[in-house]
């Protein structure tokens, strides 16, 4: 269902094709990644955005360094991974893909493996994850239409989401936003608001852009709108993706997600967070250890090339949130949807 | 201490000069209204806002229609006076101002009077109007102060605030931007959160416009940080001001205050409106006969000549929400404050 969408990250003659994300909507423009250095840029500099996507984009980045080493050296290798993980520091997504794929490398291949079949192995991993990944996708839209059919019947559904999840953050049907793809191929969706998403505008930019091309009915609005959406347009739902989830079930997500979060809290409507296991961290305790990101004021005091705000001004801009697990009615994984989430309920995600 | 921001509104030389706020904060240029036709103007297309100062410009548009005439005629006014009313039809402020003048020269003047001496009590109104809104907003910024004295000590606060409703907006201290000027005039602000108000940026081009001039210390936020920042920035209260308040204290005010409003009980920070009697309107028992003023899409889906999202992408834009009594700490009028707001206590506000 998602043909109408350029693929954000294609391998082709051996060299990685991102799309642009930052020309989007306006522009639909690859940039081509042939070294590693390509594509440390791409997700540094946002070309390719989204968890997910930052991941298969490492290791591919991998990959393309492989590709043009003599000889096989771990060590060598590792420091390749390193690099390339302080490209966005604090993606946790980019952590655990660089990590699985070098544990994997390391207990598949010795010091006289040939760099050539090394280099291999990786492409072939960087496939097969997002082979995965749609798979991974789509059982969670499966739960999570599950959980509101159980709630409201097989009647269509309004319903809410907060920055970008889908295709274009995933490089498959999505997390949040594909909840909402998915109900849309089951003619379960009535409309969809979706937050613009300040200071990025991912909602504006990325998410329009998405539900456009599918033919969704939307509309976007302000996030200051959340109170009079939720009071006079009969929502059924709020999805939202994660940057990380605690053992508790408290979510760090883009910033915004924790207000809206409260406001559905008190007109009683269901808000559903959903992510792959590789974003949940159970090394913290609560949110409260999550570090937030703080980003550039310029984000705020301007829009490209216009200054929206004097000269001087001050602004403080934290690019995430942390959403309290008690204002969330279920986090869903690839294994399943946890209700009313807290501590102990989180421990199935563990099991095997 | 207001003598660094250009007042927004001037009568000079027997013509009005309207502070241009279209072009704020980079440009200060002044729209000089001689005609009727150009106060019209001037409100309509919003380069005079702020439900007080749409109010003064009125009554100086009178004054500039009467100026040219050469007879008396109180029909003629009238007619005036209702084409003043359609510059913007939802602000209560205009409707009351234009009645309250039209009453006065009804009582003052009969069919032989001297057209010169209406224009001469019109305009002497205008210029009594403003003065007399110096004193209203002192006196809101110091009940507003008691409070906060009685609730916390004489501390440095913490403030927030949404939207703009200082100088530029009043003419005078201000409203809700009065309380925080008239705070840092008592040395009381330790730092100040500023909305940055979408879509039409009034915070980030106005608010922090108005506070730099004074130089209090602020940051501009999104409206989607509310949830981190009432958090994690020990925020002692929240000051808005109201476009229409209800018999039972629901207040309309630009989009986001009910949002914030909901994250500020969530987080039992005192939230508190600000606003001249001429904003209450005792004719509506609730918030729920209060109309939303809907605005156009493309305030959303682009800034100024940069389009943001997708050619064809929808949008909703309420360009006001209703902030329901009951998460409303006190109200704020010239008339004293009520504290947790309902039918029977906003009585107190109707008594000489």
């Amino acid at each position: 269902m998602k043909e109408l969408v350029p693929s954000p990250i294609i391998w082709k003659n051996d060299e990685l094709h991102l799309l642009d994300q930052r020309l989007l909507p306006n522009e639909e423009k690859f940039v081509i990644c042939s070294t590693i250095e390509n594509a440390h840029d791409g997700i540094r500099d946002m070309a390719v955005r989204g968890a997910p996507c930052i991941g298969f984009t490492a290791i591919y980045g991998l990959a393309l360094w492989l590709k043009v080493q003599k000889v096989y050296s771990f060590k060598e290798l590792e420091r390749a991974a390193s690099y390339l993980k302080q490209a966005r520091p604090t993606a946790v997504n980019l952590m655990f893909e660089v990590d699985r794929i070098l544990e994997a490398v390391k207990a598949n291949f010795s010091a006289n493996s040939k760099v050539q079949d090394v280099y291999k192995f990786v492409l072939s991993d960087g496939h097969q994850q997002i082979e995965n990944s749609i798979v991974k996708n789509t059982k969670m839209a499966q739960y999570a239409l599950e959980d509101l059919t159980k709630k409201y019947g097989v009647k269509k559904l309004n319903l809410m989401t907060h920055c970008n999840t889908g295709f274009l953050a995933c490089g498959t049907l999505g997390t949040a936003l594909g909840v909402i793809s998915y109900a849309h191929s089951q003619s379960r969706v009535e409309m969809v608001y979706a937050d613009e998403t300040r200071p990025y505008m991912q909602g504006s930019r990325l998410t329009a852009y998405e539900l456009g091309k599918e033919n969704i009915p939307y509309n976007i609005v302000v996030e200051g709108a959340a109170s009079y959406i939720l009071k006079h347009k009969k929502i059924d739902a709020i999805f939202v993706g994660a940057d990380r989830i605690a053992a508790n079930g408290d979510t760090a997500n883009k910033v915004g997600t924790s207000t809206l979060a409260i406001v559905a809290k008190h007109y009683g409507i269901p808000f559903y967070v959903v992510a792959p296991l590789s974003s949940f961290d159970y090394s913290l305790k609560s949110g409260d250890e999550i570090e937030i990101e703080m980003r550039t004021p310029d984000e705020i005091l301007g829009y490209k090339n216009i200054r929206i705000a004097p000269q001087d001004a001050k602004a403080i801009n934290p690019s995430f949130d942390v959403t309290s697990a008690d204002l969330i009615e279920g986090i869903i994984s690839e294994k399943g949807i946890v209700l009313k989430p807290n501590t102990e309920k989180m421990k199935i995600f563990l099991k095997d």
